[in-house]
C-alpha cells in the first residue's frame, strides 16, 4: 500500500494536470492583487521564512547527510547547504524583490484611432511558470518570489538532493503567502520526486505558460529537447572578448583578468579571447592568467605569444569550460573576430575592447548575441548588474525575452479596446 | 530519372537546412540594410510585381485550370485566382509596408549604471521566419514584404494548388529585391510541394526561428502539434460579446449584428452572445440577425426570447462557425458572464457593450484574451484597423506578441552595453 494515496489512482499527468488547473486559477486571483498587496504578502512571507528558521536548517540537515552519505562530491553539498547567514540571505532576496516595481498594468502604448476607438496594449502575467531545478534549494524562495511579484503562478519542481530543505522552505512561504492573501495553490511544489513528472511539466502544453530550467547544461539540454512548452534559457555561455589592435592595453589587460578570472563557473564568464595580429601587447593580456594558473589554448599565433599557451583543438572553440581554462586566438581585425564569433558563439555575451567608436559601433551591430558589451567584462551580464534587480535567469533564444530575465520577462500583453458603439464598415 | 537533380541526393530535412542555412546568412545582410534601401528595395519588388503581371496571371491561370479539373470549391477556387485588379492590389500592399515605420534599431529603453556603464535594449529582426500557407497567393506577397521591412530573412511554403503562381510572384518580386540590394536568398520559395518538406520546417530548431501558419485550422493545428520551433498563430476565435443590462440598445443592437454578420468568415467574428438577464430589450439583439437568415441556437433562457432560436449542444459553446451561425446564452451579470468566457473563449478577442464604466473596467481587466473591447465590434480585430499598417497574423499565444501581429512581432532584442573600461568587483 502506498503511503500517498492521492496519488495512488493518477498517473504522472494527471497530477501535473491537477496541480496545474490549480494553479492557474489561484494564479487568475494572484493577477488581480495591488502592487501593495504583493509586496506585503512577499514580506509576510519573508518573515515566515525567519520565523521557519529551525525547521528549516533542520531539513537541509536531514539532506546534507543523505548526500554525504551518497557520496555526492563537495562542491554539489556546498550548493546544497544551507546555515543561518545563507537562509537570512533568501529571505533578504524575498523582501528585496518585493518592493521592485510591479510590471502589471503597466501600458506600454497607446493610440487613439481615427473612427475614436481608443488602444492601449497593457501588460498582465504569463499565467503559469514552470521552473525545474537541481540542488540548489534557495531556487525555491527566488523564483517563487519573482513569479509572485509579477502575478503569475508557479509550479516548482526541485532536485531530489534538496527535497527536505524545498519542502520547509515552500511550506514557510506558503503560510507567509496565504497570511498576505495570495491563494496556496499560486506556489506550488510538486509533491512527488518521481522524475516523469518533469517530462509531464513539459509536455503539459496549454496547461503550463512557460518552462524555466534553472541548473546545469545536462538538464537544460534535457528541457529544451522534450519542452511542448516554451523554455527561457541559455544552453551555454561560449562568450568571446575581441581586444581590438588599438584598445588601451591596462584596461584590456584588467577586462581580460576579469572576464576569466573573476568567477570561472559563471555562464557569463569569458570562454575565448580573440587578440587582434597587431595589437602591441598581447603578452601583457595572457601574463597575468597564466600567472594565476589558467590554462590557455592557442591557434598556432596564440601559441607563439607565450610557450605555455597548448595548442587548441577544433573543440576548443565551441566549449564551455566554466574553468580557469580559456581558448585564445590571433585574429586579422574586425571582420576576422566578427566572423569567428558568428561561427562560434552561444549568443550569450560577447565584448570588444577598443578605442575606436566606429569600430566599437560596428561590433555591436554586427554581433547578435543577446548582450553585446563595449569595454566592459562579459561577468557583468547579471539581472542584479544590469538593475533589474534580480533574474529568474538569461535567455539566449530569440523570442519573447533574451539576456538577463527579470519581472518584465515574466508579463505579457493584452490590448485594451475602447469604443463608443463603433462598427466596422 | 529525376527531372529535379538537384533533389535526388538529399533528404528533404538537408533541403530545408541548407535553405535555411542560406537564408540566415542573407538576413544577415539584410538585417543591416537602413530603412530607406529596405523602402527601395520593396518598392522595386513591387514594380516588378506589375512588370510581371502576364506572366503571373498566366500561370494563376493553370492553377485554376487545375483546380476546376480536380474539383475543389468554388470558394477555395475563388481564393487562388488572381486577375488584374487582385494582382495590383498585391503590388499596392507591398508599397504600402514599404513606407511602414521601420521598428530595427529602435531603442526599447535606455540605462546608465552607477558604475557609468550605458545599456540600450535594440530592436533587431528575430532572423529566418517560415511561412506555411495555403491556397491564397497573395500570402507569397504579402508575408515576404513584412519579413523584408523587419529585416528578416523568409522561407515560404505554400499550398500545392497555387504553386504556379506562388513561382511567379516569388520570381517578380526576387528580381525586384535583388536590383535593390536584398540578397535573393532573404527570401525564398520551397522548391518542391513535398508535404514533407512541412514537417522539416517545422522540426527545423536553431534554423528557423518561428513559423507563422496561415491557412485553416486544420492547418495550423498540425503546425502547433507537430512544430519544435516556435509558432506565432491561433487555432480559434471563438469570440464572445456580452451585452450588459444597461448596455443602450440600439447600440448593443448595432454591435451585434456588425460583429456577426458583417463577414461571418472572418477570425474576428462574434461566435457566442451573452446576454444579461435583466437587459430591456433581448429581442431586439436578435430579430435582425434572424432577419438577416443568421442561425441562432441558445439555452434554454436564450430560446424563450424568440422560438425559431434552435436549443445550443454543449459543443455549441466551443464553436468557431465561420458561418451565419450564433450560439446565445443568457447570463446572470457580470459574473456570470466572465465565468462563461472563462470557460469557453479561445482567447482571441472578447467584448462587453455597457453604459457602466466599472462594470466595463472590470470586464476589460478581467477577461484574459488578446484582444478585449469595449463597445466595439469584434469584427475591428485587424492589423489595419489596429493601425499597424498590415498584419502578419493574430496570435492567441501567451509569449512574445499577442493579437494582431505587424513589424514589431517580427522583431526581437539585443542589450547593448557601453563601459569605459568598467570590470566586475
Amino acid at each position: 500500500m502506498s503511503t500517498q494515496p492521492q496519488f495512488v489512482a493518477s498517473s504522472i499527468e494527471d497530477l501535473v494536470a491537477s496541480l496545474a488547473r490549480a494553479g492557474r486559477v489561484a494564479g487568475r486571483v494572484l493577477a488581480r492583487l495591488t502592487p501593495p498587496e504583493k509586496e506585503r504578502a512577499l514580506k509576510l512571507a519573508a518573515a515566515a521564512l525567519r520565523r521557519a528558521s529551525a525547521t528549516v536548517l533542520a531539513a537541509n540537515a536531514r539532506d546534507v547527510a543523505a548526500a554525504e552519505a551518497n557520496g555526492l562530491t563537495s562542491a554539489m553539498i556546498d550548493r546544497l547547504r544551507l546555515d543561518e547567514k545563507r537562509l537570512e540571505g533568501i529571505a533578504a532576496a524575498i523582501d528585496d524583490v518585493a518592493v521592485l516595481a510591479d510590471p502589471v498594468g503597466a501600458v506600454i502604448d497607446e493610440q487613439a484611432r481615427p473612427n475614436g476607438m481608443v488602444l492601449q496594449r497593457v501588460r498582465i502575467p504569463i499565467g503559469l511558470i514552470g521552473i525545474i531545478y537541481e540542488s540548489r534549494p534557495n531556487v525555491t524562495a527566488d523564483a517563487a518570489a519573482l513569479c509572485v511579484r509579477s502575478g503569475n503562478a508557479v509550479l516548482l519542481r526541485g532536485g531530489s538532493e534538496a527535497v527536505h530543505s524545498n519542502r520547509a522552505i515552500h511550506a514557510a512561504l506558503v503560510e507567509g503567502l496565504v497570511e498576505g492573501g495570495v491563494p496556496a495553490e499560486a506556489v506550488q511544489l510538486m509533491p512527488t520526486q518521481d522524475r516523469a513528472a518533469v517530462g509531464a511539466m513539459l509536455t503539459a502544453a496549454g496547461l503550463i505558460d512557460m518552462i524555466v530550467p534553472r541548473g546545469g547544461k545536462s538538464l537544460v539540454a534535457r528541457v529544451q529537447a522534450e519542452a511542448r512548452v516554451p523554455v527561457l534559457a541559455h544552453l551555454d555561455g561560449i562568450n568571446h572578448t575581441y581586444v581590438h589592435h588599438d584598445a588601451e592595453p591596462a584596461m584590456a589587460s584588467a577586462i581580460v583578468r576579469n572576464a576569466k578570472l573573476r568567477r570561472t563557473g559563471i555562464c557569463g564568464a569569458m570562454e575565448t579571447l580573440l587578440i587582434d595580429a597587431t595589437y602591441p601587447d598581447p603578452h601583457g593580456l595572457v601574463e597575468p592568467l597564466l600567472a594565476e594558473g589558467c590554462v590557455l589554448r592557442g591557434d598556432a599565433r596564440a601559441q607563439a605569444i607565450d610557450p605555455r599557451i597548448a595548442p587548441a583543438s577544433n573543440e576548443d572553440w565551441d566549449t564551455e569550460y566554466l574553468d580557469a581554462i580559456l581558448s585564445v586566438a590571433v585574429v586579422d581585425g574586425l571582420d576576422d573576430a566578427l566572423a569567428h564569433i558568428a561561427r562560434h558563439s552561444s549568443a550569450h555575451t560577447d565584448a570588444i575592447v577598443a578605442a575606436d567608436q566606429a569600430v566599437a559601433d560596428r561590433f555591436l551591430t554586427e554581433v547578435d548575441s543577446a548582450i553585446v558589451m563595449h569595454n566592459a567584462s562579459s561577468q557583468f551580464a547579471d539581472g542584479g548588474e544590469f538593475g533589474l534587480g534580480a533574474e529568474i535567469g538569461i535567455a539566449t533564444g530569440r523570442l519573447h525575452a533574451r539576456g538577463p530575465v527579470a519581472l518584465e520577462g515574466l508579463t505579457t500583453y493584452k490590448w485594451l479596446v475602447r469604443g463608443s458603439g463603433q462598427i466596422r464598415p
